[in-house]
């Protein structure tokens, strides 16, 4: 039957947020947005402009919270924490930038995408911008490691998106390509975010990579409801957008699965739409149909529960307090924005 | 009358060439290849094939030879350059693989254009790629000053990249306009690389701000010939590829003066041709007739003359010996090209 049930099973409205992260570093991450708009600036009008929608258009500015979170947890005292989350989010900013370029998008948070109102030529110049002055911010903060971690964390996600483009259209993509890839597209970034946390307060090794890790399986998860949540029904009631990877035909979880757990004719119906890129009316409902049919989203929320619990476990080895609560309920809130 | 005297005037074959400096750098240049062969590895292969393509296809190395050879001339007898020279490379390649995308050119260094055989989507991800390599790079090398300087150039280019972009169509554009957009996006690289010689040398300031100088004038002429050589009579006869900037629409000196000094019927040609891109057959010829007819190759020639005698006057400080007649050889090949 075609209900949503399986997405709703809890019952209960959802309850984490990130409203205790918020309100923890809501007093940075004014400053961060101040750092933000100062440094996008330039004499070239187009580049502030075009950034400025992109960046105006809100996001959610997870990954510089996570960089506030991870120092508050670290209980870092200093500020240069707000300068480096700035720096974060404009390497995030500079990578949406050349990803609606490369899936050729037209919306981005709802709103017309930068390179559907400035064209695909302006959007990689701009993004080049970004990212060369996410690297000027991080040289004036100083610190080597940092720029290690982050020039680091820039190679991987391009390499992640090089691997996206490649798998795309191919059904033949298995689950360990895929997690290489939401490993260095998504989570490598929010690795770095948390980890610099623990470096700017000069905390030892371990916590530092124990921050890492819980970055990096917080990214694994957030990816795995991201990409569920583009076939889930529930998320069209909500108004929100649903089935854009199926329509670029890009090679996630929820489709991986389906199409190994399916029939040779589903598997046919599979390499007509993602490969050839063959969609008519009635696919996009039937590709939900057969995601549900396999447990397919089920599943796929399952995976991102594991990679949840060990973000959870990773920070362990932290006191109890704000910090560390806020940042639990960012892991709960990642998974939970799937119901 | 169509004659190219005007390019020809001294009679005599072109005597300056990059050879001096190749000869100088030549074991330093193999260890820059052998940097770059090595840094340009993934493990996803589609990097290092793309990246490969553009790479082997050769060029001239100047950059990197520019590093190489400001190092001599400050008589730096360590290894930093080498790096520091396949860091400026790597940048330089980042960009042009993002050029042939925003240009949408099928051609470079007369081969396909790696966005031609790969897509842009690729060229786009594999730019971004090599860029965040190079700043890993530059990581590893350790300084702080370099990577300012690094970082500095880079978000400077990609303005001048923008406003290009802008200026592109538009032939209301100015000589200070165009002068600005050569300035960022060739001088500015130019500039760093031929610094990084006196920090690696941990030179004094004067002999820092006087390799800039040299950079920053050897680019704008560099550039300035560049532009008049996509016009050349020629150049065509060599059998190089004109009519590019053309084609485009680039709004480069031989247009801005050709413009400016022509009649009204001639800036209608040129609005109906650059700005409406509407061309026919015989345009380009007809483009190139009005540019000669106004000395406007000539001019450019002589503007190019201009920065490379600053150029050349910069490195006055230094000591006379091998680098400093290599690196003045590399400006008078620069102009004398045009010939």
């Amino acid at each position: 039957m075609a209900t949503i049930v399986d997405f709703k099973k809890n019952g209960a409205e959802p309850k984490a947020s990130l409203e205790p992260l918020l309100r923890l570093v809501r007093a940075d991450l004014d400053r961060v947005n101040a750092t933000i708009l100062e440094h996008m600036q330039s004499p070239v009008h187009l580049i502030p402009q075009l950034a400025g929608h992109l960046i105006a258009a809100g996001g959610k500015r997870l990954r510089p919270m996570l960089t506030l979170g991870a120092a508050a947890l670290c209980g870092y005292g200093g500020d240069r924490h707000v300068r480096l989350a700035a720096c974060v989010e404009f390497i995030h900013t500079a990578t949406l930038l050349h990803d609606d370029v490369v899936d050729e998008s037209d919306l981005r948070r709802g709103q017309e995408s930068a390179n559907a109102v400035w064209g695909n030529q302006a959007s990689v110049l701009v993004g080049d911008f970004l990212f060369s002055r996410s690297f000027e911010l991080m040289v004036g903060d100083g610190s080597l490691q940092v720029l290690k971690i982050l020039s680091r964390a820039s190679a991987v996600i391009a390499e992640g998106e090089v691997q996206q483009l490649i798998t795309t259209n191919d059904t033949a993509t298995g689950e360990t390509a895929y997690l290489e890839v939401i490993q260095a597209k998504t989570a490598a970034l929010f690795a770095a975010a948390t980890r610099i946390g623990a470096v700017v307060a000069s905390r030892p090794k371990a916590e530092e990579d124990a921050l890492d890790a819980y970055g990096t399986n917080l990214g694994i998860a957030f990816q795995l409801i991201d990409d569920a949540l583009d076939y889930s029904a529930h998320q069209a009631e909500l108004g929100k957008t649903v089935g854009d990877d199926f329509r670029e035909g890009k090679i996630t979880l929820p489709v991986i699965l389906a199409f190994r757990r399916g029939t040779e004719e589903e598997r046919s119906f599979w390499r007509r739409t993602l490969e050839d890129l063959d969609q008519h009316d009635g696919d996009m409902e039937r590709a939900q149909g057969l995601i549900r049919q396999h447990g397919a989203l089920d599943d796929t929320i399952a995976r991102a529960r594991h990679y949840a619990a060990i973000a959870r476990d990773a920070l362990g080895l932290f006191p109890d307090g704000e910090p560390k609560h806020a940042l639990t309920e960012v892991v709960d809130f990642c998974v939970e924005r799937a119901y």
